[in-house]
């Protein structure tokens, strides 16, 4: 990807590391894929997911702690507690079907239930990376840019327009 | 996304839980990520990621069991060894970029680099999902189905035709 590269050393800035966290530990894992999959509650995450209640407890509490699940109150019963994805936490979600999808692609495993677009029924695209007008690039197709270069470019072409 | 729902417990997997062993744990993140940026050599991971070499040499083995990088000898010089993506280590790049976007955006941290497309040095889009068509889809328009009902609608539409 050309000279300028990541610093590949960094790991422990906020976003990746907490992403990581969120994502790479196997029940931190298991506990966001069933948020996507529409529970809530402690106990249903309890016996869906066949965790010991501590372990629950510990990892529900870091995913809140870095603001991917919301934890409230229902109004109707106070002692009624919803753990819901926040804004942030719903944004993992092309990254987690990303992955689902390379482990069926790459996988000659049993048959898994696919996501398909609820208005047609039909099957969701790979995930893929894009250009801005939609063609689809591989990995010898990018390069990385200062953040700064791109504001001075945007700033030159709002000059010129 | 409606009754039908993934299995919850499955983990272990061979897709899922190997994507997630190379993605999830810390230095094998890394080890990717140096070898998205083009690094090839044992030397080179170490120096650049200030690796100890038991750890690095585990990793790599570990990338190579898996599939995900490939290690060869050159033919120039048999005892240089060659650490490369495979197609399979390629493929996981979308979920790779998306978790960085995830990092870059809820996150305020210090600029990093932006990926651009070498063609028009424009920034990537933010990987998302797409219907069939193209479409960005979000959580509430996704559905679960079977493979085997997909099948049947294939049969059924190609009969119509």
């Amino acid at each position: 990807m050309g000279k300028l590269r990541e610093d590949l050393r960094q790991y422990e800035g906020c976003g990746l590391a907490s992403a990581l966290e969120a994502m790479g530990e196997r029940w931190s894992f298991m506990i966001l894929r069933a948020a996507f999959n529409g529970l809530k509650h402690f106990e249903e995450f309890q016996s869906e997911l066949g965790i010991a209640r501590n372990i629950l407890a510990g990892r529900l509490a870091r995913l809140v702690e870095h603001g991917i699940l919301e934890r409230t109150a229902l109004d109707s019963d106070r002692r009624k507690i919803v753990y819901a994805l926040t804004a942030k936490g719903m944004d993992l979600l092309p990254a987690m079907v990303a992955l689902r999808q390379w482990g069926d692609k790459w996988c000659q495993g049993a048959s898994t239930p696919v996501l398909v677009d609820s208005r047609d029924e039909r099957p969701i695209r790979p995930v893929a990376l894009q250009s801005h007008d939609g063609r689809t690039l591989d990995l010898a197709e990018l390069r990385w840019k200062h953040a700064e270069e791109l504001l001075e470019l945007g700033r030159s072409s709002e000059n010129a327009a």
